[in-house]
């Protein structure tokens, strides 16, 4: 099992064959969670603690979900923004939690590169669950999953990624995971909302919804993030609905059997027609909210694999 | 065992043996939760989500400690009522939460009507922690519970409901359980506060809570609803205490052994005298909240097992 | 084993081997929650119930820890100061909770004695979180035993508290241990800090920070409790840093391997230096907190081990 990481930071870090490994277990525990009696011990005795510096019930719940399953005491603590104003109170708080002795630490913070700092003054795993505008690896894998169940693979995929660009991590590690496993990327959407230079990285760059979404494989939409526009161009809804927002119009240039993902909460009637949303035969939305607490539970198994193995050297050591 | 409900949405299409299965699990629960060891494995490896779209620590509480006795992993969400506006927000939580594949969902909505609209949508059991003006099952229940195990029997009782019944899912619950039982039921209350039309259920509805307590056996107090009372008419506290508020004078009318109850939490000096609510020798109201934590754990037994039996028939019918 | 308590509601009643007793659980505590298997079934099947009064994340994490790996049910309650105004409704909030039978309630109430009332009126164990500026006893304990662990001993040794006395539950708790332990205890403050009558506890008082620390075992440095000064003498931070800081020069006045502790979270540049606390040769801040959890653990393992006597006597009693 090829999965050599102490931390899940963001998908750089990680080797093609590691995400490939963390989608193969999360396939395991996605039959687990359909069953009366969803538990496992991977965690047994262990201790995840959720902190979350942003609100986001949605993620907050399904790793807290994930970390129930597998048997570890889970702890949440909403931190307060306003109690951690500088950076050395962020320090101080890691460094109190770590003393506590917790085997998984998953954070939420509105600073990019909030977390890897984090990481480096702990001793236990640390999961990314969002910083700023940098990573969201857990997003990025759970879509990989959807994609790969739906489509039977996750490779030589075309797959569009629509809409705010700029202000979306979730985009950002998708576009490196797909990259990864050798897809081709494309991102559509006003040239307000994509950062310039995405062209070098080799994605494909489209103004144009109908052209962007021309034979792909996958559409995936992204939320508005109007709450991280500072400033900046703010499109009205219904103009933007009529330019980007998925109907059955435009997602006839699509492939036909292309499929349709958003990661949640969706606005009806901005990114996406509430119709497609709902359909069925096109639609992956629930699947990837499934797909995330199997993908957090493989995740979290997988480093602490790493940790006991860790803990198991250092008291040979010890012994020796 | 005649428990045959795929969810526990109001007392209305409950069987009056399915009320005497609950209440005789419910009884052995009761035996449990005074030992030192309080857990069973009735919902081990079960997922439990508590989705609260308004605040009640005490039913909340009495859910959170039901399932975690049962073995069951227990999530608390609280819900803002401001992120859920629209009822299509509603669904969409609704199917989001079903995705992470629970078990039990217990819902308490401002909204009658919208647990049930929600247990359409979901495949888990779905339980109506209270809803708007309609119903609140369990609480029917539990005092149900508490009643029987005070008299003896759950039928041939004369019991008189007091207070602001026209704001009340309390009310409404147990007048349909207790109907349904064969007991006789008198609504005690001032008319602005007791809806049109009651007598014709079946009730007997007194405007003198001296006449009305009149050789009870039992005298179920509610809590005013101040908050529930919108633009109608709102008595002064005190003039409402000196017409409706239980004391020993009032009191003396019932049949000496009868009981004295309150849903909590109790405005003192409003709807009860607080030396009537504290008397060991009629008052059961502390005997209520310990049945609740009972028939919240026979309710979700119960439903577990319907759900378990349907998930092997499933399997069953695929292997075939 | 020596621990006949019912209740940890203070310091105070503790007999010196029961102080000793605690300290040597806590340390079997430690050691396990070092390993990645962090459980034990002290509290299986048991329900603990925290119910915080007065915000403490780091407080009531350590207990909702203590509490998980002992395996107990944990309720948070986070109550409302608002929806507890008079002294009676926290008698009935007491009521109810012990109505749902927990074993271990964790209380901490800005009141003193607060906590003590409400363990009048429940049957299960009460622990004391803080109330008031009266006892805080597991921050006493956990203070004693991370200086037993670096000092080899817990008699006989020089300590000086120092800052914030008047406003700190903390000092006061730890005064009354040291001193039954049999150590030297200066107190060293400005003399608006410091109450009246103080020297006749036996104390040592100081208003000079070099004078008060000279030869010192332990430098106990406190949080300055603004929020506590109602309407007193409020020093500049700036002013109190020169004074009363703990700070290189001021710590070289102490003996060569004094110990610096804090029990957080730290006002760094106000009380403390930040390299001071950072020094690992000399601070146990972060140790501090790792005893917490054990110590936390140690005592609600010693008073369910009572709690079970007692439940099994009584049932012997009703046999007999």
């Amino acid at each position: 099992m090829a999965f050599r990481q102490k931390h899940l930071l963001g998908i750089e870090p990680l080797h093609p064959t590691e995400i490939t490994t963390i989608l193969d277990v999360a396939d395991s525990y996605v039959d687990l969670n359909r069953q009366a009696n969803k538990h496992s011990d991977a965690l047994a005795g262990m201790t995840q603690i959720n902190m979350f510096f942003e609100n986001s019930t949605r993620t907050q719940s399904s790793f807290e979900l994930a970390g129930k399953r597998l048997g570890a005491d889970v702890m949440n603590m909403a931190m307060q923004a306003s109690s951690i104003k500088k950076g050395e109170t962020l320090i101080d708080t890691a460094l109190t939690l770590n003393a506590m002795h917790p085997d998984l630490l998953v954070v939420r913070h509105p600073h990019s590169g909030a977390v890897d700092l984090l990481a480096q003054k702990v001793n236990c795993a640390v999961l990314n669950a969002g910083d700023g505008r940098h990573e969201h690896p857990t997003q990025a894998l759970l879509d990989a999953l959807t994609i790969r169940r739906a489509k039977g693979r996750l490779h030589r995929l075309s797959i569009a990624i629509c809409g705010d660009i700029a202000h979306s991590r979730v985009a950002r590690s998708n576009l490196i995971l797909l990259g990864k496993m050798e897809n081709r990327v494309r991102l559509v959407g006003p040239p307000t909302l994509i950062p310039a230079g995405m062209n070098e990285l080799g994605c494909e760059v489209y103004e144009d919804m109908e052209e962007g979404l021309k034979d792909v494989d996958v559409v995936m939409m992204l939320r508005l993030q109007k709450e991280r526009m500072d400033g900046g161009f703010i499109p009205s809804e219904r103009e933007y609905f009529h330019r980007y927002g998925l109907d059955a119009a435009k997602l006839a240039h699509a492939k036909d059997d292309a499929i349709v993902m958003h990661p949640g909460p969706m606005n009806r009637g901005v990114e996406i027609d509430g119709t497609i949303a709902d359909d069925i035969n096109r639609s992956v939305i629930q699947e990837q909210v499934e797909m995330g607490v199997a993908v957090r539970m493989a995740a979290m198994d997988l480093l602490a694999r790493n940790l006991r193995a860790e803990k198991a050297a250092a008291n040979t050591g010890v012994m020796a």
